[in-house]
């Protein structure tokens, strides 16, 4: 980055990931440090992504923040923390620890806006991807390279699983600094190229309990969290691991919804208890079930965030007939051209014993639009606007 | 009984029981043996019982089953069990062991007929009642006395605790034949006479996954059964015998509260996951939470068995204005002229703050009824009809 410039500026583009051996509570709510090794898939960025444009000025009088197209607050601690950890790296790489030697830039206020082309907080980790994107582009900025999840960890936790794309584990670390608490890809996006991921949106409304406060109260009032993070997790995560390295389908879909059942089982046994599941989550559950049951094998998986919004893993060669199974099942609104977005998904007809035996009672609208999407790669450098 | 007539009939009752340290799970599915112990109140009958009228004769040509006015099958295993019981008690007790000493009774068929006041099978612990019913009644028919629970248990678990009055306990037991897994009164039903129980029933269908199917997968699937049974049901006990004698509502209703919502947590870990709670149980729990809220303590308490009817604890003093935010929140259908069913309730008016803090959102129609009842006593003979 030149400094003689009025303006420098970057813009960079994150996913977000969906877990599926999940991440649910904070050891240490400041560094966000997790209770338990965590493993999400990224998703495509071509359907899912934040763009965050980040630019820094000796014009401009104070920092600010603008997220999708309106101004927001940006003394937000873990917007700090992020804006703190990038500033203090820029200056030990830079000077070795000599402030004087710092570049410029540091000295500059700067402007950050990020958008994503997705819902906010509906259980779909925007605030990964945000948070991902924003680290990065501060990083890019002020010419900062190298591990950067630690950084992210401290803005969302999982935003540092979004910062590799593919398959990524986040190591829960052993250190109190949390200096081992961080990212690590699994495996690329390209290890597994008939994966393909579902996202089966049910309400676009903001969740009742954020994840921050939700997990909390889950961490001080659950006996089942607390042994699910200590006795049942580090063996989820290394199955996890071994069923992605051998393209295992049967197994990773398993386990997958297996670890989602595990993780809302926990919110239930949070006090006051925590619901992120509704009824037409339900129904999605009860329908994957009786599709597998149907082919007799694990055809499709789900897994559900802090959110009643489903996402599906499947092979290329079912998501035809599943997609038509759901479309059955969730008829569209009348206005539902928009039913299905992101990847082409072909049709199918579906063999009347099917439909009997998995179509059963559906519920008009339920549904708002499925995405189609994949694996995907890490956060990228777009370029910057002239 | 005299064996001379030619017919020999006696009428019982039976409670139905709410268990409030919950009991699912099997160690020994032919002896019901459970894999931890359970806590129960027992309903009052004057609200919910089991009538079950017994009869021996020689003119009898089999053994015949009516249940609510309908035959139906007597060969099922946990009936055949519970005779084959009785009857072994009979001869045992008559002739020290030896089978010519035993009553002329035990060579004739029975006739059974058993009616409930209250929806078979919702999730309202019918079978408890049931089989608590017709081992009382077998047993007077032949004359047998004593530790009846072990007999009971092996007809339903739950229909152990239905043999007592009050607050009921049915010890796990250590042994393997199961002599030691029986139900004991904790407190009498006079124990705690401000102690009153509401009963909402959101729905009358029968359950989709029953609760033996349901707690076999559970035993098989779930690792946080497994750990809740061994960890951390042992203390609960201690707990809730202590808050039910010290008669502490606040410990009492919290604990409840907890291990209902940590039963369907073990629910939602087994795979493929079991849902008994949909959206108007969460409704429910949602306002009970906020109206302890607005009290600042625990003035009523939750508890769900199988199924997605609420059981409401709270003292005397608490049920008009409760009922009347029930009734505000779940305004009845139109003809809803027994929406309030039970006990007498008196008049509550609500103030405003309560009202504003309370009743978001009113569903119509969501709720059928409301059953106000209190703890009440065990098993008791009716007069045998003429």
């Amino acid at each position: 980055m030149s400094e003689d410039k009025t303006l420098t500026m970057v813009t960079c583009t994150a996913p977000a990931n969906m877990a599926v051996i999940k991440y649910w509570g904070k050891r240490d709510s400041d560094l966000i440090l997790p209770i338990n090794s965590s493993l999400s898939v990224t998703l495509h960025q071509d359907q899912l992504k934040t763009t965050t444009t980040a630019a820094i000025s000796r014009d401009f009088k104070e920092d600010r923040l603008w997220l999708n197209g309106e101004e927001a607050d940006v003394g937000h601690p873990r917007l700090q923390s992020c804006l703190r950890e990038v500033r203090r790296l820029a200056r030990k790489r830079r000077g070795g620890g000599d402030e004087d030697a710092a570049p410029l830039g540091l000295a500059y206020k700067v402007h950050i806006a990020t958008e994503n082309n997705f819902p906010t907080a509906a259980g779909l980790a925007s605030s990964a991807a945000g948070y991902a994107c924003l680290v990065y582009a501060l990083a890019r900025l002020y010419g900062v390279e190298g591990e950067l999840s630690e950084v992210a960890r401290q803005g969302s936790g999982s935003a540092c699983r979004s910062m590799f794309g593919g398959f990524v584990q986040w190591h829960k670390g052993e250190r109190p600094d949390g200096k081992d608490s961080v990212a690590q890809q699994v495996a690329p996006e390209t290890h597994w190229p008939e994966l393909r991921i579902l996202v089966l949106v049910v309400s676009a409304e903001k969740k009742q309990v954020g994840s921050t406060a939700g997990m909390q109260t889950s961490v001080d009032t659950s006996p089942l969290l607390k042994h699910r993070a200590e006795a049942l997790v580090p063996e989820r995560i290394a199955h996890m691991v071994q069923h992605i390295r051998e393209r295992d389908f049967e197994g990773f879909g398993q386990l997958t919804m297996r670890d989602s059942n595990q993780f809302h089982a926990t919110c239930l046994d949070t006090f006051p208890p925590i619901f992120y599941l509704n009824d037409v989550s339900r129904r999605i559950i009860a329908l994957a079930h009786r599709y597998n049951a149907h082919h007799g094998c694990t055809k499709v998986a789900y897994t559900f965030d802090a959110g009643p919004n489903a996402v599906i893993f499947a092979l290329a060669d079912t998501v035809a007939e599943f997609v038509e199974v759901v479309r059955r099942s969730f008829p569209p609104a009348p206005n539902g051209d928009r039913f299905l977005q992101g990847l082409p998904v072909g049709s199918a007809s579906l063999a009347e014993e099917l439909l009997s035996a998995v179509v059963l009672e559906p519920v008009p609208g339920a549904l708002q639009y499925i995405l189609h999407t994949k694996p995907g790669p890490g956060q990228r450098a777009g370029a910057a606007p002239a």
